[in-house]
């Protein structure tokens, strides 16, 4: 966790600066929340920070502020999901890793039923964490609703759908990054793309085939579209249903890697070949992306800079600070499949 | 979460302790922690706060106790594990679902380094959790004895290795279980048997291959143990070594299901066949077992009990009780490769 820079000597607050080349005090303000500072400073005081190996000594603080020095990381979807999903693992490490800079402490929570969420939110509100990291992405969550009007630092991930101006979120462009695989599949020389996109209250499941059609445009064909949750298995079974209603579908973009790996099993099942037959397309680069056989075409989330940007949001909040909506660009990743 | 009756009313107490066949005070000693009730009314009343989805209310408890109302769930291990190793989800499952019965609250915390687990410690220690279930099997963790000489409850997975008599352990007999599966695969008739064990700092690494070398008797044959951590690609790569030096293998006995896979890798690979040329034999029973092709044969080690357990045992060593620790039968599972 200590990026060493071989000194014995721990590093301070001054070797941040000389490494970052700010100021003593900007080093400072993005350590307590990065207020009034520039994306351009935050980011070469983080980078400083990782390389210098320093942490804050947040225990006095503590003392004098009553805070717990802790930030939840709350997953609002069933607990399974953590582990089928590698796109949760690689934002809790993201994390952990901006929090342990500011030694502060991480603890994970997952609140899916009415009745958990009723004890997280006692939990929250208690003050046994300091700001929240909401990991959700489905419309009209109770929880965030309820943690924003209980004035607890939340922020989240995804642009939350419906009339919430005021939550501060981090997300990534969708419609963009749909349009950008879409204009890669075509460039290829597909035709019959179709798409397997996510649940329509999540933002990745609507804005994602928002993106897919217009840049389809006469050629998009309703018979193409399937939609489904983001698991393996479901991506399977969609595949399946868009092979018997179109056997010539040459291309196929999947909302989440999860969901293309399934896609690639039925395609193989039906007795064709990815890419020769049908091409496949994921969206997240999550782990499996690259050491899947073979390795999948995908569009890359930041999912560091995601979490390291919760993080230094939340913090503002806890400052007091009102952060704008961050919209981060993703990049397509060509490999095998695609 | 809600096993509901049908009934729409809330569940109480008293639908517990009928459910149960034991009195009204009896099921408020085992929410409250347990302490004076036998092992046998315990697991009546769990059965029937999972049956009738009885959720205790401890907020106004909270308000009275200044407790927090939460456990934390700390993993002594680096992050990725967490994700690599299904039995972490397993003992997650369960111990989320106790608490989620008794209206508490589960925080996940992970110190793997020592700026971890400084924090970890200081947030622990300022009492934003009631206890920790330590989920740690590795020798000398600094953490363990920090947090029990801190007076903070405390209950550890496996039997901690060393002078530790008073600490609270929930742990399988691993060495009969060892001797269990080792017989199995005598009787299939195997005399060349080799084993791969875990790390020596873990009890599951030590006590395992005793009992494996206690049951195999004269047959043992120092040539055929390896060592390593619990990772399919160290299963693999001990699996390598052993049919190098010694081709006329048998079987194999591996200290965990997901080492045992990597193992079946690497047969395969050498151009033999599972369980045809070799039979393997895994450990723990965790999700992958069932689900591999071919279904391992393995030893289940009771997750739900052992967190159940703990849970149990934490509250009561809040509540001031002393617990015995407790030591769990496991269960030889014959499925495919053995």
């Amino acid at each position: 966790m200590n990026g060493s820079t071989g000194a014995s000597r721990k590093p301070t607050i001054r070797d941040v600066a000389a490494a970052a080349g700010v100021s003593h005090g900007t080093v400072s303000r993005v350590i307590n929340g990065g207020h009034w500072v520039s994306p351009e400073a935050r980011d070469a005081v983080d980078r400083a920070i990782r390389e210098t190996g320093y942490t804050a000594n947040h225990a006095a603080r503590s003392l004098a502020t009553g805070r717990s020095n802790s930030l939840a990381f709350l997953l609002t979807e069933p607990q399974h999901l953590l582990f089928a999903d590698p796109t949760f693992a690689l934002l809790l490490r993201g994390a952990t890793e901006a929090l342990a800079q500011r030694s502060m402490t991480l603890v994970l929570m997952i609140a899916d039923t009415a009745a958990e969420r009723a004890n997280v939110e006692r939990y929250v509100r208690a003050g046994h964490v300091d700001g929240v990291l909401l990991i959700s992405s489905h419309e009209s969550n109770p929880l965030l609703a309820s943690l924003i009007s209980a004035g607890v630092p939340t922020v989240c991930t995804g642009v939350p759908l419906g009339d919430r101006a005021h939550v501060p979120t981090v997300s990534v462009d969708e419609q963009e990054s749909a349009r950008i695989m879409t204009r890669h599949l075509l460039s290829r020389g597909h035709r019959r793309i179709a798409v397997i996109t996510g649940p329509d209250d999540t933002p990745g499941g609507r804005y994602r085939l928002q993106g897919f059609r217009e840049e389809m445009g006469d050629l998009f064909d309703p018979e193409l579209v399937e939609q489904d949750v983001y698991s393996s298995d479901a991506g399977a079974a969609a595949m399946t249903r868009l092979l018997e209603r179109a056997p010539d579908i040459d291309a196929v973009f999947a909302a989440s890697d999860v969901m293309a790996v399934g896609a690639i099993a039925a395609i193989r099942r039906s007795g064709r070949r990815v890419p020769d037959d049908i091409a496949v397309a994921g969206f997240d680069d999550s782990g499996l992306a690259a050491t899947h056989d073979p390795p999948l075409t995908t569009m890359r989330q930041p999912w560091n800079e995601i979490s390291s940007a919760m993080v230094d949001m939340v913090l503002q909040v806890i400052a007091g600070g009102d952060p704008e909506p961050l919209v981060l660009p993703t990049s397509l990743i060509v490999r095998e499949t695609a």
